[in-house]
């Protein structure tokens, strides 16, 4: 396979975005990542779009042509895809697979979603959409409860992880105070977040990610390709794994480990010839704090069950010099704008091996990587970047 | 690129099938194309599923992880694809792609689509998220409206053509009495369609494609794999092109020619090095009378203007020797679940190939193609199939 790079990145602001629409936020994002990759728009030979659920909240799908029209693209092959809260990572590696196979040397991938318009049972039903209508969603089940559930299982294995889920939603708000781009940016104490809003026993409001608009869009291009235009700034994709699971939680090995993420991990491991030890920071799916602990052990950060001591002892802080996670503020403070988080992930990634992440800079980051799962883990990708 | 051949078909009856759920379709169709494929589970290395709006239907998305549980294919990649109408066909060239890139051996690829348990007016508007919120749905446009703006157009252009909507709406009805999976099993005559109830004129609802449930799936493989397996039936993908236009009408260059189709169709016969002459079948993309017209002058089989003639004089029916369009019974009679479309198109091509067409088989029939378009033509995929 060919080697493929990110050479072009842009993002909206995520948050409440009043006034904006979908082809708004596709616009100031898409147009963002074309100039920062320096390609003339008659270069880029396909569009992939990640979108969740546009056709519930704004009765708005095929997105691809709507890009395309709304970017100036002309007659360029471009789809929607849709693997749930990992529907950006999927068409970020299917852009990826087209240029590794030879197909395209050029492409532009990237990720929409707007839901603050609609209210808050309205979102919470389009969301559920993820998971089973027969024997989930349609029988009462939310993404707060399945991963409550989770969260359950999780003390009942390993001990009682609240203080380690509530060091997470600190974290995450205190990485958010230094992006820009971030929806939620104030700081959380302890006591606020343990007393805050009870959502779904042992979940308080500030256990849960945020309801956003948001775009975000990336440019790739073959590495040798990059090189030959003069790019600075090329930032290598060394690893790409994806993995599946059953849809529904009643059918998972455990509830206490994503399968779909270690197979993903691995294969993404295998392929950088890297291990967790070589990661510098991580972008992990925080939809839950819980998700974020599991997520730490999946992918190899820590031994099940003993993230929650890593955590507390400050391992994955910014500057612990062993693994910073979301540096951004992740799902739960950067914020969650479905279609677009996994592309919003790389864009973050992105930004820090290039050394621009200003006052929150990993430092010495040399090696990154996004992880995004779908539903209750039943898709996962996990990408892996170094600075060429 | 590697050659790449379907090997294994299967499919639903399309229809109003009360009391079939998503997950039964899926099962149904999926599991007869893998037992026809002659595969073992364990050999599919990923899954591609076109669906359109199952989430404003049916409030169900996620279908990549959906259809991997039914299946039960354990933990591979799978994802939806949304390209509206195209959606089927999407998933298929993301399959055909990822085998021809040497990134596989053997996929599945299928589509659904859940329609006919919601109401009338809340289909119109489901459908109507594959066009334009702002500018077209938002303001009152559905696709019979636009569609029938085209046969104006039309008109204008080359002149009144109801004689040959007509006779497309004969023709696809009378294929259809011949397939067991079609919806509407009933001959039609001039009188009926040209006094059916008024849709948008020029279109009576005859000219008009089918509400359906169904599901089709096919399993595709690298064809020196298929030949290791000692597969019989190996038919081989020859070509196959996608592009893409603007999503909306407006910004279209030309309302009587479809420029995603010509660039498509421009693509497919390149790879497949033939011509629209040596077609001897085509199952093409007739949401409307107008549109299968449309399509037989984009796809070369007549000139600019001439298809209408063409078509009175007999030249696109089954035992024309000429080209048979729509042998199914197209969209317009066979039915038209709309994720389900594009594979649906190419399990009838394939069935053609292989002989087992019965009372419908086009005599003689060594390449075939199936045609698809998403919106209004803002997106189309061509592909051409060889016995080998």
């Amino acid at each position: 396979m060919r080697s493929v790079s990110v050479i072009g990145i842009g993002e909206t602001k995520f948050g409440k975005l009043t006034g904006q629409t979908i082809r708004d936020l596709i616009k100031e994002a898409g147009e963002k990542a074309i100039v920062d990759a320096g390609v003339r728009k008659d270069q880029i030979e396909s569009l992939y779009i990640g979108n969740f659920n546009g056709q519930y909240l704004s009765n708005q799908g095929h997105m691809g042509p709507l890009a395309v029209e709304v970017l100036e693209l002309g007659h360029v092959p471009a789809m929607r895809l849709e693997g749930a809260c990992a529907s950006g990572s999927i068409a970020f590696r299917q852009g990826f697979m087209e240029i590794a196979s030879g197909l395209a040397d050029v492409v532009i991938v990237g990720g929409v979603e707007k839901m603050t318009h609609r209210k808050t049972d309205e979102v919470t039903e389009a969301i559920a959409s993820a998971a089973d209508m027969h024997t989930e969603t349609g029988v009462g089940m939310t993404f707060p409860s399945i991963f409550a559930m989770i969260a359950q299982r999780y003390y009942h294995e390993y001990g009682d992880c609240r203080d380690a889920m509530t060091a997470v939603a600190i974290q995450n708000h205190d990485n958010a105070l230094l992006n820009d781009d971030a929806q939620l940016r104030k700081a959380v104490t302890k006591e606020k977040v343990e007393s805050g809003f009870p959502i779904a026993d042992p979940f308080t409001v500030y256990d849960c990610s945020l309801v956003s608009d948001g775009a975000a869009f990336l440019v790739l291009a073959a590495t040798d390709v990059a090189q030959s235009l003069n790019q600075e700034n090329i930032i290598e994709i060394i690893g790409s794994g994806q993995a599946g699971d059953n849809l529904t939680i009643a059918k998972k090995e455990s509830l206490t480990g994503f399968k779909a993420t270690k197979l993903a991990a691995e294969k993404a491991y295998k392929m950088a010839e890297v291990g967790p030890e070589d990661i510098d920071l991580a972008e992990v799916h925080d939809c839950f704090t819980i998700t974020q602990i599991i997520n730490c052990e999946d992918l190899g950060f820590f031994e099940p069950g003993k993230a929650p001591q890593g955590i507390l002892e400050g391992k994955t802080a910014i500057d612990s010099g062993y693994v910073a996670i979301n540096p951004s503020g992740g799902l739960k403070a950067k914020g969650h704008a479905i279609g677009a988080t996994g592309i919003s992930q790389i864009f973050e990634v992105v930004t820090q091996l290039r050394g621009d992440a200003g006052e929150r800079q990993v430092k010495n980051a040399i090696i990154g990587m996004n992880h995004n799962i779908g539903g209750t883990a039943a898709t996962c990708i996990v990408n892996i970047f170094k600075k060429l």
